[in-house]
């Protein structure tokens, strides 16, 4: 799995108790796996379908850095599947791990259609094959 | 179960397809969670620690009016099991529901903390009981 | 009065001194009372008026719990008239009361438009009506 | 009266409806009234204790620019009232006017203090003093 | 220089020290650039385009006030070149400068257009002229 | 240089020409740069002391993807010197780069404090060496 977004937690995201709110975590992670699938499936008309079950493992503090990693699970026809981890960056510590994220690909008419992919790519080799 | 807030779907709640953005809607739900469990536990320091799957059965759009209804499912030693589901306040038609939201009672030491409640309890009764 | 919605006072609702922000807190009556007109007038255009005076009568603390109410003073014409309370949810206490929020409904030339309702109707009952 | 900060009317501001979220100018209107009294009053814990009736003259739209103006119109003996105007600053048109908005000083125990202060100050003139 | 817009640092706007975050900073100097060029140039089509080296001289910290100074360095053809200073109100030390912020005036191809504006023009002038 | 941090552009990110408000996007680089700091000097008291000047290449737009690339110029004695780059995630097209983004290690007493690192270090060795 590959981590890439980083978030600072700042005072105007923790809960009254002075931890991370838990919905701001989970707003970090929804949008990570949207952006993920929109570059999988060069499409950007993209919706979260399902999130399996939550554990949150480990509370995070002001000032910490969590990094949001994300892995796919399975390409499905015009769905795919992701695997969500969030991490202490400077401890390693796992916050919280989501086995599945059901990320859908819409049409133009808002309804699922087929995207085509069977497999990671990587935007790197998509712009050489172009040039 | 009884339906409380509300939320009307604005400019700043849409991913960039123009539907409610899914970690918006997550973050609402956790806040009512937590609240819920706040009133509940008569204690501030309360913490999200389990959220079971979700699923995501319709969209909202911008001007949409949401509401959100928790209820309880079980009260444990230290834990309060919250059931709960978003509808469309209009249509009534359902956006999502989430079967276990488990919130965890904490002591002053931050530790998981034996709550002592056994039963949903309405805050008039209370304020009546100590007049 | 109905009390539904409610808010959990977070770091980023607050003032420099500590206590809920007074603007943040119109912020979330103007919204309720939007959000209530525009379910009892079944219209999404709908836009605030006129707020008669506002008596702050009490601060608000960070992990405070405050639910907003919100009731009918009149039906006109194209406008509706709300009265609204905010107050702690645990203690009871109101923390504002404003007698007249007016709402008014718009037609589709963004001027006001007569709505034809006269009395409070309940979303059931008019999903009953239709089914 | 004297207009200085100014807010550019942007996506996150509006409602649903495409105009300026009634809510947010309250929020603009109540942290300037609050900025100006501490200026004035030279005390950091200052609270909005009333607010006097609100007509909402003028819709906003995105990207309008609105400048919000403050005057004294009288200094109590722990009290500041304040008179507020907002307009569109490109056509002066007003969009709402608050003859008062009554701001308090508190003393370091959170209660009503006299701030001995009987006229309007300028920063200018202050340091001029000081120096 | 004329120093208009003013801001309270909130907890929302701290970094995880406790200090004003430089980004949000930034994100105020940035409207207030793109709002002065806007009622200059009588165009809301304005973008920036260059922002010459910045250095923070001295923090802020909660409840400060701040306010922020723009004046015109030179018109352009399409252009308007900007300078702006950032000080505590109370104090007037200087939070930052910086002497070149260019907005660019956009047609509505969103291509850069001539704005035929050769000097500052003030409001109130402009509208005693339509009068 | 490596990207790391992702970004979706949301309709609350966008001006009101529909395109990203450019200060969001520095507040977006400042946070990343203050996040790099972090870790590399193992010390949560970093700020932001200059930036240098700022050329913003090409627009985005509602629903792009952008990410964030810093790398190291220099470490100095109780200062480490940034370079900044964004892009479009896609096109690869670069938004803005910035060469000097300095960030300043502070003590417990808030002055400049030497931060003992010259070379970057990666956290998984940190943590390998102390295991």
């Amino acid at each position: 799995m590959r981590f890439h977004t980083r978030k600072w937690v700042k005072p105007e995201d923790l809960n009254p108790n002075g931890t991370l709110f838990g919905g701001r975590l989970l707003q970090w992670v929804d949008e990570e796996a949207a952006l993920y699938a929109i570059v999988q499936l060069e499409n950007k008309k993209v919706v979260t379908k399902y999130i399996s079950d939550i554990n949150f493992s480990e509370a995070s503090h002001q000032g910490d850095i969590v990094e949001i990693g994300i892995d796919v699970v399975k390409f499905g026809r015009s769905s795919l599947v992701l695997r969500c981890e969030v991490r202490n960056m400077m401890t390693r510590k796992t916050i919280l791990t989501i086995e599945n994220v059901t990320m859908v690909n819409l049409g133009d008419d808002g309804k699922p259609a087929p995207h085509g992919k069977t497999e990671k790519e990587y935007v790197r080799n998509r712009l050489a094959k172009d040039a």
